[in-house]
């Protein structure tokens, strides 16, 4: 491709409305340009990395015996009335009605179009498993639309539903799909990990997320120093400790804190760390049929630590969904402000994490606005408790795998895999007759991809100052080819067009900068778009009947002679 | 693909509410299942052909210098607005809002998008032509959605919008995107024609349709038997007779014609051909600033032609759109019923199509009802007249391009291809600075493909009473491979097996029937899938150490021996 034929559409300045870098390198690349709130348009640099990235996503499903379908994007209530969704979810999902008044929603998943396919179509055991795939546009009506095409309402994702009659046979497809995300990210040239994770509302047992990690990343990953072990911290468990706990040598005494509240500001005043105090938080209590049961729970946590909600949220005495008591209710349960509160002397009961349950000699709040107690030992001090995992694990915390200990780094989700069980096809009782000639309701996985989420989780990870970095890969042109002054020299145009010739003919994808610019401008736009090899032919290089090649990534370059350009792209370009 | 691990999903029964052959092939052969009215999803079996297809035309257009982009489907209203089609369309085009209440459009295409990018991105004429293409998916709230992904509201498109300073320019791109239009039909495998067609509503000097030619298209095209000629029949100029009006030889008389109202009843009621009967049809006449003007306008066509409305439109007298009378306007403008007008004696415009002129003791309705004229002759017993092109070309006509004369066939509109001009380049002022450093507004051509419809338009005209007959270029698989008992002989599968494996090493798509079925349903499927080679494996042709080919369309069959089998293949099948 020619620039000067080509809509380069790069941007010197970096746009003021772009938080992220990945949004940033997008829109000053020529990558996209913004519609409209969270809608994108592809401009054609974009449109080439993202097709790279859907036929490998293509070619490891086909691989993996997933079979290709193509649903509509614009999908009648009818199906979302049945599973129960159109009244579950809220703005995201796009409703609007049709010319005949008739209800239809904009599709931000295709659970329940694939489901009533299946029932349809499939009515023996025979025909099963089966696993379909589409690479389809969504619509997703985000409150607020952020970061690019990270968070964009409308966006490309590779779906797929598998349908079984089994636990094991569900699990193999797991399996082989977990392997094929595998292949697929690893084929993209991305640093991504697959991270347990929590199934959230969607329910089923198993689920793994795949993350490019990235210090920009939303999520934190917890990683064993030592094993595979890999979870999303909302999901990794932290240990109990092995030891004992330290024996009582403080009294119990309580002392007048008088604007202190947080936990580093008591630390700082009584000259002690966060992990000699305990702090407590009050959540809503999972409501019984005894009216006299108590409406709250106590959570305690370890001054340093952070209380995991996903976790908080699973224990039998915590209400559904998370609640936290407010400021009123807290000042009636311990007749202090929240700066001031403890576990001592509470009525209600009390949840001790397991590092807090470990402490000796702790301060807490004295639930009395303005004093805290030192010198606390558990039930020297306290009534009995409870203790539970509450906490989000930190680096250093033993791994839960049993060997070495926990790493965290911060990831990007790109992919998520679902063990669903029967959620949809019980609800809309999409069954099969089994071996047996009864009818047995269907077990089902799902599969995403956010294929269009893909281009700027790369970029997270692949940038330096001058711009995108791109994997040979996904790479929007291979090699950018960069004549220096070729319109004042007749001998570097023709040996750009020569090489431009050797190069397409030998099948590579080839940028040729042939624009009437300085040098320091194709030379500043080929590392922006973040094209992975770089030819650049100058006066001084021709002499020798050489030209001088960079790599993006490393920086390193050499003098190629000329009638090896192509061999040595052919060792140097990695095809995907 | 093995049978057993894939969704084939034929049926054996005509669905009862698919019209058209093709349609009713869609849902037989299991490449598409209906949603809801207009929405389609696609079966592994159609998606398949639909990605072949959209290779094609992918390839092809990248030949032809345009380049990819992707704009969202979701448009936001301003645009539309800005444009003037917000007002201009009806509720074909579905609207709608978001969370935040502010006004979309689902697009059924994108001249708005794509010249509000052009407009930002290009400032230059350094930066021009530029042509620029996406395969997307569209919604048309068509207000009868049929013949199912024929007139689908959801569907997918290929439009390409090309930007220039000159029509000379435009010209250029047009011709090339002609050729390559051309070329993929080519590739397809379809029997088709370019024909030269009205750009209606759009506007624009120049437009060309690519007809899918099968007896079932809805459009008529007329076609010179001597030249390349071909246009849609709305266009084609029939020219006026070379010969001088046959010179009066009867007196005009008026007769009783009870009860006999059109055309054909005149003519057998008088013993007549339709050729020898003018008939009279009124319309709105274009307004004018003199109210004295006649409001209606009187069009004169022998019995058995028709009139051509978009002819008829574009005449300077007649009113656009065009606009018949009512009975009652005609009772008041003639005195007689529709049943027995005439233009003899109206003191309104008489417009007579070049052939009627050509009458002479012709007859026609008395303007009394229940009467008709005999021996009419122009002039002699009529005023005066203008004369003009206003009626379908029929077959045996003289060609408009001067060589042979003219057939008529019928086709599928699977392409239409337009010089635009700056209907939309004007409206949202896309202009910029040419040589002389002046700004000036863009010319546009458009260009676009029906991707899904290809499926139907391909049926329509490639099938017979078993099934679907592919071309090879667009076939969901090339070869099926038809073991007959496998699963009672362990050679037959054996030698199925070991095939099967070296085909698909060969690089051939095969569908390897590997299911428990009768042979006969195994051969019906295959057939109504349509693929277009079969290699059947049976005991006593294995016995010879061979499998029996046949060839779907032409149904050819040879005997092949089984180590030939993929030399053969490679021999036979065509590829893309």
């Amino acid at each position: 491709m020619r620039s000067s034929q080509y809509l380069l559409s790069t941007m010197k300045e970096t746009p003021a409305d772009a938080e992220v870098i990945s949004h940033q390198l997008m829109l000053r690349a020529g990558m996209v340009r913004r519609l409209a709130s969270g809608l994108y348009t592809y401009l054609p640099t974009g449109v080439r990395t993202l097709r790279k990235v859907e036929r490998i996503v293509r070619e490891e499903l086909n691989k993996a015996g997933a079979i290709e379908v193509l649903m509509p994007m614009v999908q009648n209530a009818e199906l979302w009335q049945e599973s129960g969704r159109w009244e579950q979810m809220d703005a995201e999902l796009l409703r609007f009605q049709d010319r005949h008044q008739r209800d239809f929603v904009l599709g931000p998943t295709h659970e329940e179009v694939i489901t009533d396919l299946i029932r349809r179509e499939v009515t023996s055991y025979k025909q099963l498993p089966l696993n379909l795939y589409q690479i389809q546009t969504k619509f997703r009506d985000e409150r607020r639309p952020r970061f690019g095409v990270m968070r964009a309402r409308e966006f490309l994702m590779k779906d797929a539903y598998s349908f079984h009659l089994s636990q094991d046979c569900l699990q193999k497809t797991y399996d082989a799909m977990y392997q094929a995300y595998t292949n697929i990210f690893t084929r993209l040239g991305l640093n991504f990990r697959a991270v347990l994770a929590d199934s959230g509302a969607i329910g089923g047992s198993v689920s793994h997320e795949f993350h490019v990690l990235a210090s920009s990343g939303e999520d934190a990953i917890a990683f064993s120093t030592e094993s595979d072990y890999a979870a999303n911290v909302e999901m990794a468990a932290a240990l109990p400790p092995q030891a004992e706990r330290p024996a009582a040598t403080q009294p119990q005494q309580k002392i007048s804190t008088p604007n202190v509240g947080s936990v580093d500001e008591v630390a700082s005043f009584l000259g002690l760390t966060p992990q000699q105090i305990a702090k407590t938080l009050f959540v809503r209590a999972e409501p019984t049929d005894d009216s006299s049961a108590p409406a709250f729970v106590a959570l305690v946590l370890r001054g340093d630590h952070q209380l995991n909600e996903v976790k908080a949220e699973k224990h039998p005495l915590v209400a559904q969904p998370l609640t936290f008591a407010s400021d009123e209710e807290i000042k009636a349960l311990t007749g202090a402000l929240p700066g001031s509160v403890g576990p001592i002397g509470l009525n209600i009961p009390v949840i001790v994490d397991h590092s807090a349950a470990q402490l000796a000699d702790f301060v807490c709040g004295a639930n009395e606005t303005g004093y805290h107690l030192t010198g606390v030992n558990w039930l020297r001090d306290s009534a009995a408790f409870d203790t539970a995992d509450l906490r989000n694990v930190v680096a250093g915390d033993a791994s839960p795998c049993g060997k070495g200990s926990l790493e965290i780094r911060r990831g990007i989700e790109v992919g998520h895999i679902f063990q669903l069980g029967d959620k949809y096809s019980q609800a809309m009782k999409a069954g099969v007759l089994n071996e047996e000639g009864k009818n047995q309701i269907l077990t089902m996985g799902c599969y995403g991809i956010g294929v269009s989420r893909i281009l700027a989780a790369a970029i997270e990870q692949n940038h330096d100052e001058h711009g995108i970095i791109w994997p040979d890969a996904i790479a929007p042109f291979q090699i950018a080819l960069i004549p220096m002054n070729m319109h004042k020299s007749v001998r570097i145009q023709q040996a750009a067009e020569q090489l431009y010739q050797q190069l397409t003919e030998a099948g590579f994808e080839v940028l040729f900068d042939d624009r009437k610019e300085r040098p320091g401008v194709m030379f500043a736009d080929m590392e922006l778009i973040g094209i992975p090899h770089q030819i650049v032919i100058g006066e001084r290089n021709l002499d020798q009947q050489q030209v001088e090649y960079k790599h993006r990534r490393s920086g390193d370059k050499a003098l190629l002679a000329l009638d090896a350009v192509v061999a040595e792209m052919q060792a140097r370009v990695q095809q995907a």
